[in-house]
């Protein structure tokens, strides 16, 4: 119904991605790895639609990370294998991985304590295979995860492996690179996390427990990856594919990185306020820069000068950074794009995603909701 | 297929109504504006179901607002009608507004720009009938709106009572209420918003503009209204029926009436950072607390010594007010339910509400999603 269309026909506020640019950050990111002779697991967290997935595997459909078992329902229905769902393994849903696990070639799990490998324990698979086990561990992040340190890593790693599932690999996230501003920084966290995860898998090679593999990844890391990540099997980022405001301040990517935009109207003049009202709301964009970024809520792309300084469900308010607005210069009804503070929390807000090639809309994708 | 079933066993995170509660403040509500003299057109932004609507219109199916089109078009499409599009008409919807105009019986627009009305008067109903406007009037809100001082403000009233559109309405929203603490703060924000809006009113009589109703609005203000706002002809609340921690700061209700939550469950353990996850992020619960309260970014229902400290896309982080967390009151794969801090905010996260009656699911609701 809207391809072919021109963005400026759309109805807003719209999700848009450059086809162009997300192609890019995706061959960039592939061959990158290719250059550190690591395997490339793409996260589909930050978009969950079948078309970027298919970019980010570069047409394979092979080798995915999940943060939702919704996700993964969506990528194995839509032809995807090799998935790995990356969470702590929820209690509720043990039935519907069993049930993934026996479908498909290669559905994986990962766990941090000895009570979800229990909860695996006790559900064996009808096809007789052993769950593919994954263990995270925890390198400074400081959210899920067994610190590789702790013996009871070493005890879980060992149990993994025996019985009906087996040791997949050991999986690490640097989220602490999303503290990080600019280049070494990022690779100081990569340099850190890279040397707990190898350390450890040393210790089970000692231990005489078989991994395979060893994943580590977030977009900062892996866009600026350090040459021991080579030693790895795999890195596993997501964001990259469409990057955003947040990592051009970490120093993931440059501004003509970021291949989304929410465009949206303007919708009223208030003079009285130096004010002008478009119709972008937290709906459209989420509340994730929490109006801190100097520009507000977003970056007004080609507008340096104008600050989102408020927004409510389907309202945002405009005002230049300084002195009198021109509103001449945005009449009622015109165009304007913004730039999303966090582009995995913008596209989580939109049901569809317009997809354009040179402001020709190609493609529209329709992400998976829920869990 | 979850009809039937207990909280208990429901996949989490799960958005939950209590239909006990949301039926008794829809009802509540009601009798309000009965009392008051006073037509009550619910909004129906926060929850956009078809069940929320069939029970803040009484079953009737009449006279509601609705902030987005795809809420116009599917409350129309679910056999509603008398539909208020309280929102400055975007010039891009003209089309599709005429459409439902054309169909409903009582299809309704809102303009604060003469360039708005232009839009209107340039698209004149196949029916022949004229396009039902409301003026939009800012009473010390700021945000959309002609302040009803402005001379504007009568010249666009002016306007519209002529030609192809007829002035249906005056509307105020009192967002600035959600700035309040307290009955006396809400009432006199009412009570301004109310005087505003009647002296506006008579202007337009002395004028000889007809114009039948006037309305005013917000959760606040219509939880405790002022004796004053029976002269109205109607308001428009819409958060009531669900309530949230942030109403109840406010002071519109009382922690009792809160009919929603998130359902979680506790997913790893951190002794060592004496914290617990659980499968809730900002997908499930959004950011709009912003983290600000004592309790972070929820209260967890049952458990005022619990603060959830952090959020990413699908992990909360909870840890004690104070001293040590005690884990074995928390169970790897044990429940707990948070309190929105804006249910607006929440609901727009799930793609489905598990309605309950005494902690068994009855329904569940489909929200519309999109503008």
């Amino acid at each position: 119904m809207w391809e072919g269309r021109r963005l400026e026909e759309l109805p807003t506020p719209a999700f848009t991605v450059d086809l162009g640019v997300a192609t890019r950050n995706a061959q960039r990111m592939r061959e990158r790895c290719q250059a550190l002779g690591v395997a490339l697991r793409p996260h589909m967290k930050t978009h969950k639609t079948l078309e970027g997935g298919r970019l980010m595997t570069g047409g394979s459909l092979r080798g995915i990370v999940v943060s939702t078992l919704a996700e993964a329902r969506h990528f194995a229905d839509g032809g995807f294998d090799d998935i790995l769902y990356a969470y702590p393994l929820p209690f509720d849903k043990v039935a519907d991985c069993a049930s993934l696990a026996e479908k498909l070639e290669a559905f994986q799990v990962m766990v941090d304590s000895p009570q979800a490998l229990e909860q695996l324990k006790g559900r064996p698979l009808l096809t007789g295979r052993p769950w593919k086990v994954w263990l995270k561990i925890d390198c400074d992040n400081g959210r899920a995860g067994v610190k590789p340190s702790d013996p009871a890593a070493l005890q879980l790693a060992q149990a993994i492996s025996k019985g009906v599932t087996e040791l997949a690999g050991i999986y690490a996230h640097c989220g602490n690179s999303y503290g990080c501003q600019g280049v070494s920084e990022i690779q100081s966290v990569a340099q850190r996390t890279t040397e707990f995860t190898l350390k450890f898998m040393e210790q089970l090679r000692e231990a005489g427990v078989p991994c395979p593999k060893s994943s580590i990844g977030s977009t900062p890391s892996c866009s600026h990856p350090v040459p021991t990540m080579g030693e790895l099997s795999e890195v596993h980022p997501g964001n990259y594919i469409f990057y955003d405001v947040q990592q051009t301040l970490i120093g993931s990517c440059q501004p003509e990185d970021v291949a989304v935009r929410v465009w949206t109207r303007v919708i009223g003049h208030y003079p009285d306020r130096n004010q002008l009202l478009v119709d972008c709301g937290w709906t459209g964009l989420s509340l994730h820069s929490l109006g801190q970024l100097p520009t507000g809520f977003a970056l007004v792309d080609g507008h340096p000068d104008l600050k989102l300084v408020g927004m409510t469900q389907e309202h945002g308010k405009i005002e230049p950074m300084t002195g009198e607005l021109d509103f001449a210069r945005f009449p009622l009804g015109s165009l304007l794009a913004l730039i999303p503070y966090h582009a995995c929390a913008t596209a989580a807000m939109h049901p569809v995603f317009f997809v354009h090639s040179g402001g020709c809309v190609v493609e529209t994708w329709r992400p998976v909701r829920g869990w």
